[in-house]
């Protein structure tokens, strides 16, 4: 059987190792969380990773994969109102790669680690025949009454998306800004009862969340805030957003609105919808980015 | 520039990005640390990486291949003196590839979790054009006075190497036993000046313990402990043995070796030489196994 959907495989392979009893979130959610070191505080886990050919391409800008690789988890850090602290690299490098290629890399990397205060705190490399490929761990924190999962979304809460979905690959994509500074105000000023960061397209991951929350949703498609030149379809299905996707109770939503407004004024932030009582997506509902659906037979 | 020597690369490399300056060790050892979570005690996290093509064939047992892709980085906290926590895993999959092969990965890894009392808490799947990679994190601690390095050896140091090197690929690079016992006792009860683990062979590794020990090292060629069917320059170069290298005072040796033979009756010990005032190696010492050696031009 080949692998068709990514969600289902991980949960499949999870039931064949031990996984931690004393865990404040199973694994599932955008990072793994355990006590930290600190009373009332939660460490954050993270591994992500970016593969030559389905992340970027071996003509793209080598220091902006850097910048991308390491995004890319501090926006899942980011989707839990945390704060990101270390990060260890790997990188598999195909034996004819150029050593300059690694440092362009890693000059876009420090980029992104001293703009969003983390330290490299090691790594290791491996020859791989074929691609490049590089995995990325980054550690975190959040004062544990802080942390936002995706499971607490209730029936009638306000879904609101940041900033603007659909058409990232022209170059967003490399480029994003992890939303690290609206998932930490979101997390302290607002507690939204469910978010998580949009990576495989709102179509895929706002039934994650309504999953998660044991919901159904409704959207309201003409609220969906495209990037300039995507349509609709494309905001739902394109992935590689990296803007935040949560809920707030309705009494909330008000109050966020307004606030958010003197915070960032710079970045959209979008009401697209609400939780409803569970049910099915609607049918024309698109499944957004799975890594492996062109491997299905 | 072709990439020649992983060692200097990733020097290079951590100069270009920020790295922790309240870390006990930097990035080098086998391990990054942090202060941990409870008082008097270290965190540790590591990440390493096995490719198809370098560290596995595709024709390899799935489960063969889980059990060693944990094993590997359970081998780096052994030498620390550390103890194991969690682990997150993430693969690239090749879009043609089983489901199956996920799942007999899965249950050798979840046999060397449950054995080495390891939980797994996450991880992360990406689609990859070409070869299968893994990339585990693992985290871990140890108690801040136990905690072994690489740098700590003097000259006059005793050197011991743990069980049998060399020959690997016949078999023991897929089914070793990562010494965690032997680590964690060591670190305990004898605390060894300097401790890593032979990843890359006594050629390539003993060299780098002593030069992060500031030191020269002697070796006694015929006391290399062969496995069964390997020669010298095997056990110095084959690489993937996974055992301990660790340097103790003259004064402590005596006392390690009779206890060691009480605690640990079936894994061979051996004195293999010391570790003298800074010096080149020997002039026909071997390398060890590079990962880029092949691509050098």
């Amino acid at each position: 059987m080949k692998i068709s959907n990514e969600d289902k495989l991980l949960a499949e392979l999870l039931r064949l190792v031990p996984v931690p009893l004393d865990q404040p979130l199973g694994p599932g959610d955008d990072c793994a969380a355990t006590r930290g070191p600190r009373k009332g505080e939660l460490f954050l886990l993270k591994t992500d990773c970016v593969a030559e050919g389905v992340h970027f391409l071996r003509s793209d800008d080598p220091a902006r994969v850097g910048w991308k690789a390491l995004c890319r988890p501090l926006s899942d850090i980011a989707a839990m109102g945390g704060i990101p602290q270390q990060a260890l690299v790997t990188f598999f490098s195909p034996p004819d790669l150029d050593m300059g290629y690694w440092k362009k890399f890693y000059r876009g990397l420090g980029k992104a680690a001293r703009r969003f205060g983390v330290t490299i705190a090691g790594g290791e490399m491996s020859r791989q025949p074929s691609g490049i490929a590089i995995s990325i761990t980054l550690t975190g924190f959040v004062p544990e009454k802080q942390l936002v999962q995706r499971s607490g979304g209730r029936p009638g809460d306000k879904l609101f998306t940041t900033g603007l979905l659909g058409g990232s690959l022209a170059g967003h994509h490399l480029d994003f800004i992890p939303r690290l500074a609206e998932g930490r105000w979101l997390a302290e000023k607002i507690h939204p009862s469910a978010m998580m960061d949009i990576s495989d397209g709102l179509g895929a991951d706002l039934p994650r969340l309504a999953r998660a929350s044991g919901c159904g949703f409704e959207v309201n498609r003409a609220a969906i805030p495209c990037r300039r030149g995507s349509r609709t379809d494309q905001a739902l299905s394109d992935g590689e957003d990296y803007e935040l996707l949560f809920a707030v109770s309705p009494k909330k939503a008000v109050s966020l609105v307004n606030r958010w407004a003197e915070v960032f004024p710079k970045t959209r932030l979008s009401c697209i919808g609400n939780l409803t009582t569970p049910q099915e997506p609607p049918p024309d509902w698109p499944g957004g980015w799975d890594h492996f659906k062109k491997a299905v037979v």
